[in-house]
Protein backbone atom coordinates (compact mmCIF):
# COMPACT_ATOMS: atom_id res chain seq x y z
CA UNK A 1 0.00 0.00 0.00
CA UNK A 2 1.01 3.74 -0.56
CA UNK A 3 0.02 5.82 2.29
CA UNK A 4 0.08 10.03 1.88
CA UNK A 5 1.16 12.04 4.92
CA UNK A 6 1.77 15.79 5.74
CA UNK A 7 5.80 16.48 5.99
CA UNK A 8 8.93 15.44 5.07
CA UNK A 9 10.57 12.03 6.27
CA UNK A 10 10.89 11.73 9.64
CA UNK A 11 7.11 13.68 10.51
CA UNK A 12 5.45 12.62 13.46
CA UNK A 13 2.52 11.44 11.23
CA UNK A 14 4.92 9.05 9.05
CA UNK A 15 6.10 7.42 12.35
CA UNK A 16 2.69 6.78 13.22
CA UNK A 17 1.86 5.19 10.01
CA UNK A 18 5.00 2.72 10.90
CA UNK A 19 3.45 1.60 14.38
CA UNK A 20 -0.24 1.32 12.84
CA UNK A 21 0.92 -1.15 10.40
CA UNK A 22 2.44 -4.79 11.13
CA UNK A 23 3.36 -4.74 7.38
CA UNK A 24 5.66 -2.44 5.72
CA UNK A 25 4.18 0.15 3.70
CA UNK A 26 5.66 2.76 1.10
CA UNK A 27 5.12 6.37 2.73
CA UNK A 28 4.36 9.42 0.48
CA UNK A 29 5.44 12.92 2.40
CA UNK A 30 3.27 15.56 1.13
CA UNK A 31 3.51 19.46 1.63
CA UNK A 32 0.22 20.46 2.99
CA UNK A 33 -2.82 18.41 4.40
CA UNK A 34 -4.45 19.68 1.09
CA UNK A 35 -2.19 17.49 -0.83
CA UNK A 36 -2.61 14.70 1.36
CA UNK A 37 -6.64 14.30 0.42
CA UNK A 38 -5.93 15.33 -3.11
CA UNK A 39 -3.31 12.58 -3.39
CA UNK A 40 -5.72 10.04 -2.32
CA UNK A 41 -8.63 11.09 -4.39
CA UNK A 42 -6.51 11.01 -7.76
CA UNK A 43 -5.34 7.71 -6.65
CA UNK A 44 -1.84 8.26 -6.39
CA UNK A 45 -1.72 6.63 -2.67
CA UNK A 46 -4.43 4.03 -1.14
CA UNK A 47 -5.26 6.13 1.81
CA UNK A 48 -3.91 9.04 4.17
CA UNK A 49 -2.88 9.18 7.45
CA UNK A 50 -4.09 13.01 9.26
CA UNK A 51 -3.48 13.77 12.63
CA UNK A 52 -7.30 15.12 14.07
CA UNK A 53 -6.40 16.04 17.74
CA UNK A 54 -3.82 16.11 20.31
CA UNK A 55 -4.46 15.77 23.87
CA UNK A 56 -2.63 18.89 25.22
CA UNK A 57 -3.23 21.02 22.43
CA UNK A 58 -6.92 20.26 20.95
CA UNK A 59 -8.32 19.37 17.48
CA UNK A 60 -6.36 20.54 14.31
CA UNK A 61 -9.13 21.89 12.67
CA UNK A 62 -7.96 22.46 8.61
CA UNK A 63 -8.25 18.09 8.75
CA UNK A 64 -11.70 18.65 10.41
CA UNK A 65 -12.83 21.46 7.38
CA UNK A 66 -11.05 19.27 4.95
CA UNK A 67 -12.52 15.89 6.02
CA UNK A 68 -16.10 18.31 4.95
CA UNK A 69 -14.77 19.68 2.16
CA UNK A 70 -13.89 16.10 0.23
CA UNK A 71 -15.38 13.20 -0.89
CA UNK A 72 -13.33 10.73 1.05
CA UNK A 73 -14.51 8.02 4.69
CA UNK A 74 -12.83 7.60 7.86
CA UNK A 75 -11.47 4.21 8.09
CA UNK A 76 -9.68 4.01 10.69
CA UNK A 77 -7.64 5.84 13.47
CA UNK A 78 -4.95 5.78 15.74
CA UNK A 79 -3.65 6.92 18.97
CA UNK A 80 0.18 7.91 19.25
CA UNK A 81 2.25 8.91 22.45
CA UNK A 82 4.12 12.60 21.32
CA UNK A 83 7.85 12.47 22.31
CA UNK A 84 9.31 15.62 21.47
CA UNK A 85 13.17 15.77 20.78
CA UNK A 86 15.53 19.60 20.66
CA UNK A 87 17.82 18.59 17.62
CA UNK A 88 20.62 20.74 17.13
CA UNK A 89 23.77 21.09 15.05
CA UNK A 90 26.83 19.19 16.15
CA UNK A 91 28.53 20.69 19.05
CA UNK A 92 25.75 23.25 19.40
CA UNK A 93 24.70 23.58 23.27
CA UNK A 94 21.18 24.25 25.24
CA UNK A 95 22.57 27.32 26.56
CA UNK A 96 23.89 28.90 23.42
CA UNK A 97 20.47 28.62 22.12
CA UNK A 98 18.76 31.84 20.69
CA UNK A 99 16.28 30.31 18.69
CA UNK A 100 14.07 27.23 18.42
CA UNK A 101 11.82 26.37 15.52
CA UNK A 102 9.30 24.01 14.58
CA UNK A 103 5.52 23.56 13.77
CA UNK A 104 3.06 25.89 15.95
CA UNK A 105 1.50 22.54 17.22
CA UNK A 106 4.85 21.34 18.87
CA UNK A 107 5.76 24.55 19.90
CA UNK A 108 2.67 24.96 21.73
CA UNK A 109 3.09 21.58 23.30
CA UNK A 110 6.75 22.54 24.44
CA UNK A 111 5.80 26.11 25.98
CA UNK A 112 7.11 25.90 29.64
CA UNK A 113 10.27 24.00 28.60
CA UNK A 114 10.86 26.84 26.02
CA UNK A 115 9.91 29.38 28.49
CA UNK A 116 12.41 27.87 31.21
CA UNK A 117 15.26 28.49 28.11
CA UNK A 118 16.25 32.15 28.94
CA UNK A 119 16.59 34.23 25.79
CA UNK A 120 15.21 31.87 23.34
CA UNK A 121 12.83 32.94 20.72
CA UNK A 122 10.14 30.34 19.16
CA UNK A 123 9.53 30.43 15.59
CA UNK A 124 6.94 28.86 13.96
CA UNK A 125 7.60 27.17 10.97
CA UNK A 126 5.57 24.35 8.60
CA UNK A 127 6.68 21.23 9.66
CA UNK A 128 8.55 19.56 12.24
CA UNK A 129 10.88 16.95 10.51
CA UNK A 130 11.02 19.90 7.88
CA UNK A 131 12.55 22.34 11.04
CA UNK A 132 15.59 19.54 11.46
CA UNK A 133 16.43 20.23 7.58
CA UNK A 134 16.46 24.10 8.03
CA UNK A 135 18.30 23.75 11.16
CA UNK A 136 21.16 21.45 9.25
CA UNK A 137 20.71 24.01 6.28
CA UNK A 138 21.23 27.28 7.78
CA UNK A 139 23.91 25.92 10.00
CA UNK A 140 23.50 28.32 12.50
CA UNK A 141 24.33 26.58 16.28
CA UNK A 142 22.12 29.45 17.59
CA UNK A 143 18.94 27.82 16.51
CA UNK A 144 17.97 24.30 17.40
CA UNK A 145 14.42 22.24 15.84
CA UNK A 146 11.64 20.15 17.65
CA UNK A 147 10.85 16.97 15.91
CA UNK A 148 10.87 13.86 16.66
CA UNK A 149 13.73 11.23 16.89
CA UNK A 150 13.26 9.83 13.93
CA UNK A 151 13.74 13.03 12.44
CA UNK A 152 16.83 13.60 13.88
CA UNK A 153 18.36 9.78 12.67
CA UNK A 154 17.37 10.87 8.82
CA UNK A 155 19.07 14.18 9.08
CA UNK A 156 21.66 12.49 11.16
CA UNK A 157 21.77 15.79 13.82
CA UNK A 158 22.45 15.55 17.25
CA UNK A 159 19.56 15.55 19.86
CA UNK A 160 20.07 18.13 22.83
CA UNK A 161 17.10 17.15 24.76
CA UNK A 162 14.32 14.48 24.92
CA UNK A 163 10.94 14.45 26.06
CA UNK A 164 10.71 18.38 26.30
CA UNK A 165 6.73 18.12 26.21
CA UNK A 166 5.18 19.49 28.65
CA UNK A 167 2.59 16.73 29.42
CA UNK A 168 3.76 13.11 29.35
CA UNK A 169 0.32 11.96 28.27
CA UNK A 170 1.16 14.35 25.42
CA UNK A 171 -0.84 12.08 22.34
CA UNK A 172 -2.18 12.80 19.03
CA UNK A 173 -4.93 10.84 17.37
CA UNK A 174 -5.10 10.33 13.78
CA UNK A 175 -7.36 9.46 11.22
CA UNK A 176 -7.21 6.90 8.01
CA UNK A 177 -8.85 8.57 4.57
CA UNK A 178 -9.72 6.52 2.01
CA UNK A 179 -11.84 6.59 -1.34
CA UNK A 180 -14.03 3.53 -0.02
CA UNK A 181 -15.50 2.50 3.25
CA UNK A 182 -14.31 -0.41 5.37
CA UNK A 183 -16.37 -2.98 7.38
CA UNK A 184 -15.46 -1.64 11.03
CA UNK A 185 -16.16 -5.02 12.51
CA UNK A 186 -17.52 -5.71 16.38
CA UNK A 187 -15.65 -2.87 18.12
CA UNK A 188 -16.06 0.13 15.59
CA UNK A 189 -16.57 3.95 16.15
CA UNK A 190 -18.65 6.51 13.08
CA UNK A 191 -17.71 9.75 12.98
CA UNK A 192 -20.22 11.82 11.46
CA UNK A 193 -20.85 15.78 11.24
CA UNK A 194 -24.15 17.88 11.20
CA UNK A 195 -25.28 21.37 11.14
CA UNK A 196 -28.46 22.36 13.08
CA UNK A 197 -31.09 25.34 12.66
CA UNK A 198 -29.52 28.22 15.32
CA UNK A 199 -32.35 27.66 17.85
CA UNK A 200 -32.71 27.31 21.61
CA UNK A 201 -32.25 23.77 22.53
CA UNK A 202 -31.22 22.54 19.13
CA UNK A 203 -27.64 20.83 20.52
CA UNK A 204 -29.48 18.98 23.26
CA UNK A 205 -32.82 17.63 20.72
CA UNK A 206 -29.56 16.49 18.92
CA UNK A 207 -27.49 14.68 21.64
CA UNK A 208 -30.69 13.34 22.30
CA UNK A 209 -30.94 11.23 20.03
CA UNK A 210 -27.68 9.37 21.02
CA UNK A 211 -28.26 9.76 25.19
CA UNK A 212 -31.73 8.46 24.94
CA UNK A 213 -30.70 5.16 22.97
CA UNK A 214 -27.19 4.55 25.39
CA UNK A 215 -25.02 5.49 22.74
CA UNK A 216 -21.44 7.15 24.20
CA UNK A 217 -20.55 9.69 22.16
CA UNK A 218 -16.80 9.86 22.45
CA UNK A 219 -15.85 13.35 21.22
CA UNK A 220 -17.70 16.30 20.38
CA UNK A 221 -16.19 19.65 18.52
CA UNK A 222 -17.97 22.70 16.89
CA UNK A 223 -16.57 24.60 13.41
CA UNK A 224 -17.87 27.44 12.24
CA UNK A 225 -19.85 27.18 9.01
CA UNK A 226 -18.36 29.98 6.52
CA UNK A 227 -20.92 30.65 4.72
CA UNK A 228 -23.15 31.89 7.81
CA UNK A 229 -21.82 33.65 10.75
CA UNK A 230 -21.82 32.47 14.44
CA UNK A 231 -23.53 29.33 13.00
CA UNK A 232 -21.55 25.71 13.68
CA UNK A 233 -21.06 22.30 12.67
CA UNK A 234 -20.48 19.63 14.74
CA UNK A 235 -18.41 16.72 14.67
CA UNK A 236 -19.26 14.03 16.68
CA UNK A 237 -17.57 10.50 16.94
CA UNK A 238 -19.95 8.52 19.01
CA UNK A 239 -18.99 4.00 19.95
CA UNK A 240 -20.60 1.84 17.56
CA UNK A 241 -20.55 1.62 13.16
CA UNK A 242 -23.71 2.24 11.17
CA UNK A 243 -24.25 -1.39 11.17
CA UNK A 244 -26.00 -1.46 14.09
CA UNK A 245 -29.42 -1.05 14.22
CA UNK A 246 -29.75 1.20 17.45
CA UNK A 247 -27.01 3.63 15.65
CA UNK A 248 -28.92 3.50 12.53
CA UNK A 249 -32.30 4.75 14.19
CA UNK A 250 -30.11 7.37 16.44
CA UNK A 251 -28.87 8.81 12.63
CA UNK A 252 -31.90 8.85 10.87
CA UNK A 253 -33.60 10.67 13.72
CA UNK A 254 -30.86 13.19 13.92
CA UNK A 255 -31.04 13.93 10.05
CA UNK A 256 -34.64 14.80 10.19
CA UNK A 257 -34.42 17.98 11.96
CA UNK A 258 -30.86 18.53 10.76
CA UNK A 259 -30.12 21.01 8.53
CA UNK A 260 -27.43 19.41 7.35
CA UNK A 261 -25.76 15.62 7.83
CA UNK A 262 -23.02 13.21 6.95
CA UNK A 263 -21.51 9.96 8.03
CA UNK A 264 -17.47 10.42 7.50
CA UNK A 265 -17.15 7.03 8.40
CA UNK A 266 -17.38 3.74 10.40
CA UNK A 267 -14.36 1.97 11.57
CA UNK A 268 -11.89 0.01 13.98
CA UNK A 269 -11.58 1.60 17.21
CA UNK A 270 -8.36 1.45 18.92
CA UNK A 271 -8.15 0.80 22.26
CA UNK A 272 -4.67 0.63 23.05
CA UNK A 273 -2.14 3.27 22.69
CA UNK A 274 1.04 2.72 21.64
CA UNK A 275 4.26 4.13 22.21
CA UNK B 1 -9.20 53.94 31.25
CA UNK B 2 -5.99 51.91 30.29
CA UNK B 3 -6.62 49.21 27.95
CA UNK B 4 -4.25 46.22 27.04
CA UNK B 5 -4.64 44.42 23.65
CA UNK B 6 -2.26 41.85 21.88
CA UNK B 7 -0.12 43.25 18.81
CA UNK B 8 1.39 46.38 17.78
CA UNK B 9 -0.32 49.72 17.49
CA UNK B 10 -2.63 48.99 14.01
CA UNK B 11 -3.91 45.71 15.28
CA UNK B 12 -7.25 44.62 14.86
CA UNK B 13 -7.51 44.18 18.09
CA UNK B 14 -6.62 47.89 18.66
CA UNK B 15 -9.16 49.19 16.16
CA UNK B 16 -12.18 46.74 18.45
CA UNK B 17 -11.12 49.35 21.50
CA UNK B 18 -11.80 52.87 19.70
CA UNK B 19 -14.99 51.17 17.78
CA UNK B 20 -16.15 49.73 21.19
CA UNK B 21 -16.38 53.09 23.42
CA UNK B 22 -17.46 56.35 22.61
CA UNK B 23 -15.10 57.97 24.94
CA UNK B 24 -11.22 57.86 24.00
CA UNK B 25 -9.38 55.50 26.57
CA UNK B 26 -5.41 54.75 26.16
CA UNK B 27 -4.54 51.52 24.19
CA UNK B 28 -1.57 49.51 26.07
CA UNK B 29 -0.30 47.29 23.46
CA UNK B 30 1.20 43.58 24.86
CA UNK B 31 3.73 41.22 23.02
CA UNK B 32 1.46 38.35 23.88
CA UNK B 33 -1.94 36.93 25.37
CA UNK B 34 -0.77 36.32 28.17
CA UNK B 35 1.19 39.88 28.98
CA UNK B 36 -2.51 40.89 28.10
CA UNK B 37 -3.61 39.23 31.54
CA UNK B 38 -0.64 40.27 33.87
CA UNK B 39 -0.87 43.83 32.37
CA UNK B 40 -4.67 43.65 33.92
CA UNK B 41 -3.53 41.21 37.18
CA UNK B 42 -0.86 43.70 38.00
CA UNK B 43 -2.97 46.66 37.96
CA UNK B 44 -0.69 48.53 34.74
CA UNK B 45 -3.89 48.58 32.79
CA UNK B 46 -7.90 48.66 33.80
CA UNK B 47 -8.92 46.08 31.53
CA UNK B 48 -7.75 43.68 28.60
CA UNK B 49 -9.35 43.06 25.06
CA UNK B 50 -8.83 39.54 23.59
CA UNK B 51 -10.48 38.09 20.56
CA UNK B 52 -11.85 34.32 21.49
CA UNK B 53 -13.79 33.67 18.14
CA UNK B 54 -13.34 34.56 14.43
CA UNK B 55 -16.69 33.46 12.76
CA UNK B 56 -14.58 31.92 9.87
CA UNK B 57 -11.31 30.46 11.43
CA UNK B 58 -13.04 29.24 14.97
CA UNK B 59 -12.09 30.13 18.11
CA UNK B 60 -8.07 31.67 19.37
CA UNK B 61 -8.05 28.50 22.07
CA UNK B 62 -4.81 30.18 23.88
CA UNK B 63 -7.16 32.40 25.39
CA UNK B 64 -9.79 30.01 26.61
CA UNK B 65 -6.75 28.53 28.09
CA UNK B 66 -5.56 31.33 29.37
CA UNK B 67 -9.04 33.20 30.58
CA UNK B 68 -8.80 29.35 32.82
CA UNK B 69 -5.47 30.16 34.28
CA UNK B 70 -5.81 33.36 35.67
CA UNK B 71 -8.45 35.15 38.19
CA UNK B 72 -9.60 37.66 35.72
CA UNK B 73 -13.66 37.76 35.18
CA UNK B 74 -15.29 38.90 31.95
CA UNK B 75 -17.29 42.12 32.16
CA UNK B 76 -18.09 42.86 28.48
CA UNK B 77 -17.74 41.71 24.74
CA UNK B 78 -17.79 43.23 21.10
CA UNK B 79 -18.32 41.65 17.58
CA UNK B 80 -16.86 43.61 14.53
CA UNK B 81 -16.29 42.59 11.43
CA UNK B 82 -12.71 41.72 9.45
CA UNK B 83 -11.05 43.73 6.73
CA UNK B 84 -8.35 42.53 5.71
CA UNK B 85 -5.92 44.44 3.63
CA UNK B 86 -2.74 43.50 1.35
CA UNK B 87 -0.54 46.43 2.43
CA UNK B 88 3.40 46.73 0.19
CA UNK B 89 6.12 48.64 0.09
CA UNK B 90 5.68 52.17 -1.64
CA UNK B 91 5.91 50.34 -5.50
CA UNK B 92 5.10 47.17 -5.16
CA UNK B 93 2.82 45.67 -7.28
CA UNK B 94 0.52 42.51 -6.37
CA UNK B 95 1.89 40.51 -9.74
CA UNK B 96 5.53 41.06 -8.20
CA UNK B 97 4.68 39.27 -5.10
CA UNK B 98 6.32 35.88 -4.00
CA UNK B 99 5.42 35.97 -0.27
CA UNK B 100 3.04 37.18 1.70
CA UNK B 101 3.49 37.12 5.71
CA UNK B 102 0.76 37.98 8.70
CA UNK B 103 -0.75 36.34 11.90
CA UNK B 104 -1.91 32.64 11.14
CA UNK B 105 -5.26 33.91 11.41
CA UNK B 106 -5.42 36.08 8.97
CA UNK B 107 -3.46 34.25 6.60
CA UNK B 108 -5.99 31.47 7.49
CA UNK B 109 -8.91 34.11 6.73
CA UNK B 110 -7.30 34.93 3.14
CA UNK B 111 -6.71 31.55 2.22
CA UNK B 112 -8.96 31.83 -1.48
CA UNK B 113 -7.52 34.76 -2.01
CA UNK B 114 -3.38 34.02 -1.92
CA UNK B 115 -4.08 30.45 -3.82
CA UNK B 116 -5.05 33.01 -6.61
CA UNK B 117 -2.37 34.34 -6.54
CA UNK B 118 0.33 32.20 -8.75
CA UNK B 119 3.57 31.40 -6.90
CA UNK B 120 2.90 33.48 -3.35
CA UNK B 121 4.16 31.99 -0.58
CA UNK B 122 2.67 32.84 2.71
CA UNK B 123 4.47 32.80 5.93
CA UNK B 124 3.33 32.98 9.56
CA UNK B 125 5.06 35.66 12.30
CA UNK B 126 3.04 36.73 15.38
CA UNK B 127 1.16 39.64 14.55
CA UNK B 128 -0.78 41.81 11.90
CA UNK B 129 0.14 45.01 12.37
CA UNK B 130 3.79 43.64 13.19
CA UNK B 131 3.93 42.17 10.02
CA UNK B 132 3.48 45.91 7.93
CA UNK B 133 6.54 46.95 10.13
CA UNK B 134 8.34 43.95 8.95
CA UNK B 135 7.75 44.61 5.48
CA UNK B 136 9.09 48.31 5.90
CA UNK B 137 11.64 47.25 7.75
CA UNK B 138 12.63 44.22 4.85
CA UNK B 139 12.67 46.70 1.85
CA UNK B 140 12.00 43.57 -0.26
CA UNK B 141 8.74 45.01 -2.85
CA UNK B 142 8.32 41.20 -3.55
CA UNK B 143 7.39 40.67 0.33
CA UNK B 144 3.50 41.95 1.46
CA UNK B 145 1.70 41.88 4.97
CA UNK B 146 -1.94 41.05 5.72
CA UNK B 147 -3.30 43.80 8.05
CA UNK B 148 -5.67 46.56 9.12
CA UNK B 149 -6.08 49.41 7.04
CA UNK B 150 -4.93 51.38 10.71
CA UNK B 151 -1.78 49.60 10.36
CA UNK B 152 -1.27 50.90 6.61
CA UNK B 153 -1.60 54.25 7.90
CA UNK B 154 0.47 53.96 11.39
CA UNK B 155 2.98 52.78 9.20
CA UNK B 156 2.35 54.91 6.09
CA UNK B 157 2.57 51.83 3.76
CA UNK B 158 0.22 51.72 0.46
CA UNK B 159 -2.76 49.31 0.33
CA UNK B 160 -2.25 46.88 -2.43
CA UNK B 161 -6.00 44.97 -1.95
CA UNK B 162 -8.36 45.62 0.19
CA UNK B 163 -11.16 43.23 1.42
CA UNK B 164 -9.34 40.38 0.57
CA UNK B 165 -11.06 38.05 3.05
CA UNK B 166 -12.65 35.24 1.58
CA UNK B 167 -15.80 35.62 3.79
CA UNK B 168 -17.53 39.04 3.56
CA UNK B 169 -19.14 37.86 6.69
CA UNK B 170 -15.98 37.96 8.43
CA UNK B 171 -15.99 38.78 12.13
CA UNK B 172 -14.20 38.22 15.34
CA UNK B 173 -15.45 38.70 18.89
CA UNK B 174 -13.57 39.80 21.82
CA UNK B 175 -14.27 39.43 25.31
CA UNK B 176 -13.51 42.17 27.67
CA UNK B 177 -11.01 40.79 31.18
CA UNK B 178 -10.81 42.44 34.16
CA UNK B 179 -10.40 42.70 37.59
CA UNK B 180 -14.00 43.10 38.83
CA UNK B 181 -17.05 41.85 38.03
CA UNK B 182 -19.85 44.37 36.39
CA UNK B 183 -23.34 44.70 36.67
CA UNK B 184 -24.39 43.03 33.62
CA UNK B 185 -28.06 44.47 33.09
CA UNK B 186 -31.18 42.88 31.75
CA UNK B 187 -29.61 41.87 28.18
CA UNK B 188 -26.73 39.52 30.01
CA UNK B 189 -24.57 36.90 28.67
CA UNK B 190 -22.69 34.52 31.24
CA UNK B 191 -19.76 32.72 30.23
CA UNK B 192 -18.71 29.84 32.07
CA UNK B 193 -16.29 26.58 32.04
CA UNK B 194 -16.65 22.87 33.69
CA UNK B 195 -15.08 19.56 33.34
CA UNK B 196 -17.47 16.32 33.83
CA UNK B 197 -16.46 12.79 34.74
CA UNK B 198 -15.91 10.94 31.17
CA UNK B 199 -19.27 8.53 31.17
CA UNK B 200 -21.48 7.84 28.84
CA UNK B 201 -24.28 10.69 28.54
CA UNK B 202 -22.50 12.80 30.87
CA UNK B 203 -22.20 16.03 28.31
CA UNK B 204 -26.01 15.71 27.65
CA UNK B 205 -27.00 15.40 31.10
CA UNK B 206 -25.00 18.72 31.45
CA UNK B 207 -26.70 20.52 29.06
CA UNK B 208 -30.03 19.46 30.24
CA UNK B 209 -29.84 21.72 33.05
CA UNK B 210 -30.13 24.44 30.72
CA UNK B 211 -32.25 22.71 28.24
CA UNK B 212 -34.99 22.18 30.60
CA UNK B 213 -35.07 25.80 32.10
CA UNK B 214 -35.54 26.70 28.56
CA UNK B 215 -32.06 28.83 28.93
CA UNK B 216 -30.26 29.65 25.49
CA UNK B 217 -26.66 28.46 24.49
CA UNK B 218 -25.23 30.47 22.26
CA UNK B 219 -21.65 28.64 22.48
CA UNK B 220 -19.99 25.30 23.25
CA UNK B 221 -16.27 25.29 22.79
CA UNK B 222 -14.67 22.14 24.29
CA UNK B 223 -10.63 22.28 25.22
CA UNK B 224 -8.81 19.07 26.37
CA UNK B 225 -7.20 19.07 30.09
CA UNK B 226 -3.81 19.16 30.03
CA UNK B 227 -3.49 16.81 32.71
CA UNK B 228 -5.68 13.94 31.30
CA UNK B 229 -5.46 12.28 28.03
CA UNK B 230 -8.86 12.57 25.70
CA UNK B 231 -10.96 14.62 28.72
CA UNK B 232 -12.30 18.10 28.18
CA UNK B 233 -13.26 21.00 29.59
CA UNK B 234 -16.36 22.26 27.88
CA UNK B 235 -16.94 26.32 27.60
CA UNK B 236 -20.27 27.53 27.18
CA UNK B 237 -21.83 30.72 26.50
CA UNK B 238 -25.77 31.31 27.55
CA UNK B 239 -28.41 33.66 27.60
CA UNK B 240 -28.72 35.49 31.00
CA UNK B 241 -26.89 36.88 34.23
CA UNK B 242 -26.05 34.68 37.11
CA UNK B 243 -28.10 37.72 38.38
CA UNK B 244 -31.11 35.63 37.63
CA UNK B 245 -33.19 32.81 39.55
CA UNK B 246 -33.44 30.46 36.93
CA UNK B 247 -29.77 30.67 35.61
CA UNK B 248 -28.82 30.56 39.12
CA UNK B 249 -30.72 27.11 39.68
CA UNK B 250 -29.01 25.88 36.59
CA UNK B 251 -25.63 26.40 37.42
CA UNK B 252 -25.90 25.30 40.94
CA UNK B 253 -27.52 21.94 39.60
CA UNK B 254 -24.75 21.49 37.20
CA UNK B 255 -22.15 22.10 39.69
CA UNK B 256 -23.58 19.17 41.72
CA UNK B 257 -22.18 16.54 39.39
CA UNK B 258 -19.39 18.77 37.67
CA UNK B 259 -15.94 17.49 38.44
CA UNK B 260 -14.80 21.25 38.24
CA UNK B 261 -16.92 24.31 37.41
CA UNK B 262 -16.46 27.90 37.47
CA UNK B 263 -18.53 31.27 36.16
CA UNK B 264 -15.67 33.49 34.06
CA UNK B 265 -18.46 36.31 34.02
CA UNK B 266 -21.60 37.84 33.68
CA UNK B 267 -21.93 40.56 31.02
CA UNK B 268 -24.11 42.64 28.81
CA UNK B 269 -24.44 41.21 25.91
CA UNK B 270 -24.00 43.21 22.22
CA UNK B 271 -26.53 42.59 19.51
CA UNK B 272 -25.67 44.58 17.06
CA UNK B 273 -22.46 44.01 15.02
CA UNK B 274 -20.49 47.07 14.78
CA UNK B 275 -18.45 47.76 11.08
Amino acid sequence: MKIAFQGEHGAYSEAAIFEHYSETHQTVPCETFDAVFSSVIKGITDCGFIPVENSMAGSIHRNYDLLLQNPLVVVGEHYTRVRHCLIGLPGATITGLRKVISHPQALAQCEQYLLSLKNVQSEPVYDTAGSVKMVRDLGDPAIAAIASRQAAEIYEMPILAEHIEDNAENSTRFQIIACQPVLPGEDAKTSIVFALKNQPGALFRAMSVFALRDIDLTKIESRPLASKSWEYFFYIDLAGSTEEQNIKNALSNLEEYATFFRVLGSYPRQRILNG
